[in-house]
């Protein structure tokens, strides 16, 4: 039987997009309801839409790195919702009814990259959000199937939308070459940093820390992940010293993960490394920063670019959820309704909580919060 | 037999030392000859020393990066030489008389670094012509025997010192990930930098280009490795593009080797590269540069310092000259006597030439770069 | 401007195929000239064809594994030719006129093995000359456009037609860990076991030696890729300590790749690896062998299945010849007409010579061995 | 202050030792008292020691593989003790009255293997209880100080004797690749197939199956890793088809890794792989098997063995449990005092209980079992 919103089992028949202008406005349209879908497309009702610092970004500055507003762009990349069709070639066993977490990038999967298992990496790839392709904020999405996961019941809808910053900690983690009995010290205690924590946790990490300037984020992450917390001081230029002796470690981490983005969390960082550690960055946007190379070559630093995500990462995000390894439900703070989407983002804007969840519209938060 | 150098087999009954004060003074003196050989130890008489940049640092600047010379000290650290005494404990076959090149750093062989084979970020290391350690421009230099390789009959003397910086060249196209097929741009057409062309070729890459400022390094680089070459004029922005497009790239290369430490080369190597390509830092010292980070996510680039040598770097250099490979000798474009010694830092620090070599005490030019 | 073959710019008007039909007999027929060539698939007029051990064992026994021929089919996989229709979507630049060599293998590419880079596993492979697929042996097939791969002008259509084995063995070689200095023995001087000789060479590896029971393929391994030979001889048991000490290694190969399939030379090959070696098995299917897991525990092998090939393999292989590292030309020691295809079999079967290559309906030698 | 045995402090006078003769007799002898510690040297009284199947082997059949019971032997090397005496150049801080776990194999340290950082295959190795090297049943044993790991506080001397299994066991895992999200198969419920659970659970694998012919022992692994588990019928054919059903897996399990060496199992094993899977053996000691090379090909298998343990695999161990991950308390089912050595040997030949210990000489139950 396919799952039922609010008991209304039919496809709505209009499709209700929140768009932004260039320039920064925000409207409301009514877009053409997909009809033909087509080859191995899937089209999906969105229940949920996390938002992300990205889509905010846009929002206020028009463009992230080289990725500008040129057009009116529907915003959105974190969702989950139900299939509603399915084209002739799909042969997942996707269905109509289906409760899908939502891989929100679609890549050509035949290029070199694509064939190499490095499909994050190809040119061609139309990621939800990102100038000129439409996100997620509307009643309807198309995706190719495998950008489709089915969730398993003991997720809801909102931890579905959830899957993909957690598929970003993945990646970082997996790229970071976590492993049990491993020390990490994570920068930046928002939903990446948060994330990355209990990924961390997950991986068997024996000792992970996160640093941030924001004590009432530092105590949500001793709550929610368990982990040491350390208090970033302006101007602050012993916070690797620091921080490596909280821990007790003889030699520094073994991993960081840095995801603010920040030059002196990434100087700091590499200073806090041990020799022959990995760090890996969240890739949160500056594009230059000051950088301690000569003590990357001293200590043999692995550094590493992180973007996206690949293959395998939704797939572990899910799992992980679905097994109590990583919970994701408390990051969500703040939950609006499809009309109230302009409010959300400026709560984001104010970084106001965790996590800000929109509806898709028509849809009520008991539907999106609630597991099968 | 023995080996003998101007058919003088004895050993030199005086220990001559080339020490170079704090202040930045040269002088030479009389040191002990070492008598007890104890363990491990092998006596090596010194034959041949090439000169480093980090040497001729030293005598200029008092320091390189946190080492200091805060007492007297012997410089030196790319030699090969003559086995002529064995501690009582050496069991791999060294004996009097055997021609060795000489791996400059004892490490401790017993700590996590050096159990998990990666002795090279021994925290314990003792390395030659770093302070406080002396280095090899002595009549003799004692080494545990892991550290001394035998040089096959078809590698001279002179060429034995110089698989010093060609394992510092292995270790980078190692940490490279340098395999046939790929494309490989490598900054600085010094002494390291045309070893890394040489090692690339050798590794098998399909396409390798070499930039530097100085266009004479480049002809020579072209003669030396046949490689592409490509000049950088100061101030130049678009070096980048232009390499990519000269080598017929479509998407950039695979790897980029960086041996010359230059912020702008960084930048426009971290812009040269593929999306999920590789860079390695030939650790040059540089302590801080402007660092192009968000390409370096957006790419997920892969970016490695990298630090001396490691675990086969040395018999796979020597395999490397052995088999033909790669040539070394070509490199050599001065020499010294152990007299000449200051003349010879004099030169280097002109950069004259290539590479710069300083024989032994007594040792002659004819035995140094004759082969067996 | 489009290749011609003997100055014949059309595209043939029938289409021929020599088909098996179970049992084991041959027939040619007339099979439809493919006329839409839809979506990204392109069809090549098949120039030349190399025959392949599997195809004689298919005629033969039937079957090859798991795989039986239940109907008629068409052999032939080591393909190249000319591309004379490109469906709309082919976006890679193919373009009529095109000379190619054909990975005879399409992929689903969106399943999880696919996604991951390891296509070659797909479990919705359809692979020539693989019941039920149909093989090369006609004058049309068709691809798409990521497995065709343009080739070089260097490169003849015969060559381009030894991509296929020549790709096996660059898998092998991959999975091996080859890299230069390390030392390797191959099991085989067929096609497959000669190829991977010369890959060996061409990934610097410093000591290579094939073992076979016949002396001439060993005399021309001797002659094409510079390698030592050893002989085996019937029942012994000593090979592994006799080729060791024969290259002078003192503690076995890091590399050993097997291509005979014969339990005897597994066993051997076992023996012959040093403590931590590499075991490439490049399957030819003996479905069970006795096995000296023991030997594979003490020593820690890590013993590896090849199958076919994947990312990069073909193009790597393409390389390797245009840059000269590898030569595959003499390698093809008879060559067939299309209508004398049985006898090429036949031939074969025989074991005569290295490599059959059967050329395409009205090919002429000339046009398939001449390059640009 | 120095931990006490029993409130006695001192070291003990004598050195009791339980003797293996050639023929397969025990006897007790009392030995020197190590007088002299030497260089890096630790001397450690011996609290607890758990008895392998290897040392009942050595037993029952003079020899395991190629190692041969020729002379007196001690046995016995799954240990934990105190430090009673150190060497003058021990620079670890390791004091006298630490409690530490024994990793009862010390290497030369400077051979390739060792250098690279895979010591376990080092060829001097002297191993505890393999001839002709005396194991770990007597009142003291040395070892060089890199073998020797504190005991945090909360494990207790018997659990410090486990870590040697559980770094078979973790060394295994490593190898295997293990990782959150993959489904492992593990063959034998004993004690390193029930601690290759336990770590298999540590290590986030989504899905573990244990499968073994003895009921209880499959009951013990569902009480203590929390595994699903599969009774092997004697000569049972579908055994991989039953359990890759049983656990819904599409496709075959990620990982298998074998703890048998029994030939059905490992057949069963390769069956149950997914394509690309990777296979460890546990080294136990079968010489030859059949073994299903067709489907390691078809299957792109990576077989590996495993021997021992490595870098970093003891610090793991000891990491897990201190932690909590793991936890190796509940394998210990028999318990006995020095002078009931035979009696233990003989329970364990009965193969009764999970995991047999035996105290050192003069020690209690209550000292072994306590944590500080």
């Amino acid at each position: 039987m396919a799952y039922s919103i609010a008991n209304q089992t039919e496809t709505p028949e209009v499709n209700d997009a929140f768009v932004l202008r260039p320039g920064g406005e925000f409207y409301y349209e009514q877009r053409p309801v997909p009809t033909a879908v087509t080859g191995r497309d899937v089209l999906i009702r969105v229940v949920a839409t996390g938002i992300c610092g990205s889509d905010v970004h846009y929002w206020q500055h028009g463009r992230v790195g080289p990725y500008e507003v040129t057009q009116p762009i529907v915003l959105g990349h974190e969702s989950s919702g139900i299939v509603v069709a399915t084209g002739p070639e799909v042969g997942s066993g996707l269905a109509v009814g289906d409760r899908v977490a939502l891989e929100p990038g679609s890549s050509c999967n035949v290029c070199s990259y694509c064939r190499a298992g490095r499909y994050n990496l190809c040119a061609s790839m139309r990621f939800a959000a990102t100038p000129p392709h439409d996100g997620t904020l509307a009643t309807f999405y198309t995706l190719p199937e495998e950008c489709c996961f089915r969730l398993p019941a003991a997720l809801s809808f909102e931890e579905g939308a959830l899957m993909e910053p957690l598929s970003v900690a993945v990646h970082c983690s997996k790229l970071a070459g976590l492993a049990p009995g491993l020390s990490v010290l994570v920068f930046g205690a928002g939903p990446i940093g948060l994330l990355v924590c209990a990924v961390a946790r997950a991986f068997g990490a024996a000792a992970v820390a996160v640093a941030d300037i924001n004590e009432p984020r530092l105590a949500f992450a001793r709550e929610y992940a368990g982990v040491e917390t350390v208090l970033i001081q302006p101007g602050q230029t012993d916070l690797a010293a620091k921080v490596v002796a909280q821990m007790g470690l003889a030699d520094g981490f073994d991993v960081v993960i840095e995801a603010t983005g920040v030059q002196s969390c990434i100087g700091e960082g590499v200073s806090a490394l041990k020799r022959g550690g990995t760090f890996v960055q969240a890739g949160l946007g500056s594009s230059q920063v000051h950088f301690p190379i000569g003590l990357v070559c001293d200590k043999e630093v692995n550094f590493k670019g992180s973007f996206r995500y690949g293959p395998g990462d939704y797939a572990l995000a899910i799992d992980l959820v679905r097994r109590g390894s990583v919970s994701v439900a408390e990051l969500i703070t703040h939950r609006y309704s499809f009309s109230e989407a302009e409010k959300a983002f400026q709560g984001v804007a104010r970084r106001e909580g965790i996590k800000t969840m929109i509806y898709g519209p028509g849809v009520k938060a008991a539907d999106a919060s609630s597991r099968l």
